[in-house]
């Protein structure tokens, strides 16, 4: 069946805003927020620049939406892990792990860079989500004897995303595991 | 023995500045920072403006200078607590606790007054110096069998505190007992 005019138009809008996406990422990791033009990235994009002004106004723009992206792609990560096959306990430890990688590699951003990134509402929200998420997989633990009864919930979800925060400073993936099997020891039931 | 010309105004200053200090803070608390200038600040300490610019250029810098006292007093506070009686594992305990309830007050400085305070130079410096005071107290506690020998004093450290930064986010003061207990469990040797 031939595609609709309309759908390759908006495949088509997509592919363009994916590749801007992805370039700008590229570059601005590489070079740094201020050394990086529009031109530049229409260039390397390998598109016009009228046409990437018909997309985003400017490159914190890109960063932003570019961020945005990330964000909704690590919390559909996190909630596969959740859904997948196991425990809650092994569940958790999954979500957990994943949730400090993504915390370990989100560190080499900069000051400057972060700080235009959580500027938006998008991330307190993405925060809030993943809260709430959490607090509901720790009280399926909970229920099933694997986390502690004597904590809320959402007090125990609130310590394991302060925690994990550290694997922001580690440099090597065994040090992000030893991080998370600490921050598991800390939600297990009392001996 | 009377006092020496010298001492009497070197206390004379250090009262003066004290009492400017505290009188700004409380201000800054009540009013947030924008709303108290030089003028206020001088009237209520019972100096005048001329003599306040003598001691401090801005109100924003009698606030940093207000921090470091803040700060410093913290540091203080948690090294009695860190040489006090008992065994390491409860040395630890009461040190981790302290630096709980401080993250919990300071919480109240809202975002403004949080982004100046933490411009300068002197909070990094603190945190660093509580790291490494925090790795040799759990260093010790590993010697002494209190703590998990497993992960490096230094990603312990690290992990507590991340982990009690929650407390900033926490409403009762059994909250906050409740986190300490839960980092400590997470200390503490597996099995």
């Amino acid at each position: 069946m031939p595609k609709l005019w309309n759908e390759t138009i908006e495949e088509h809008r997509r592919a363009v805003r994916d590749a801007v996406l992805e370039t700008t990422a590229a570059l601005v990791m590489e070079h740094g927020l201020r050394a990086v033009t529009m031109s530049k990235i229409a260039g390397e994009s390998g598109i016009g620049r009228a046409t990437l002004y018909k997309y985003f106004p400017d490159v914190e723009s890109i960063m932003v939406a570019w961020h945005e992206r990330q964000i909704s792609g690590h919390l559909h990560e996190l909630a596969q892990l959740r859904h997948g096959p196991g425990g809650p306990g092994e569940r958790l430890e999954r979500v957990l792990e994943a949730y400090a990688f993504i915390q370990q590699r989100r560190h080499g951003h900069g000051a400057e860079l972060g700080a235009l990134l959580h500027r938006g509402g998008h991330v307190a929200g993405a925060e809030q989500h993943l809260q709430h998420f959490l607090r509901e997989l720790l009280a399926e633990g909970a229920q099933a004897g694997d986390i502690r009864d004597d904590v809320s919930p959402d007090e125990l979800a609130s310590f394991c995303l302060h925690a994990l925060a550290a694997a922001g400073a580690l440099a090597s993936k065994s040090a992000v595991r030893r991080l998370v099997a600490v921050t598991l020891t800390g939600l297990r039931p009392p001996g």
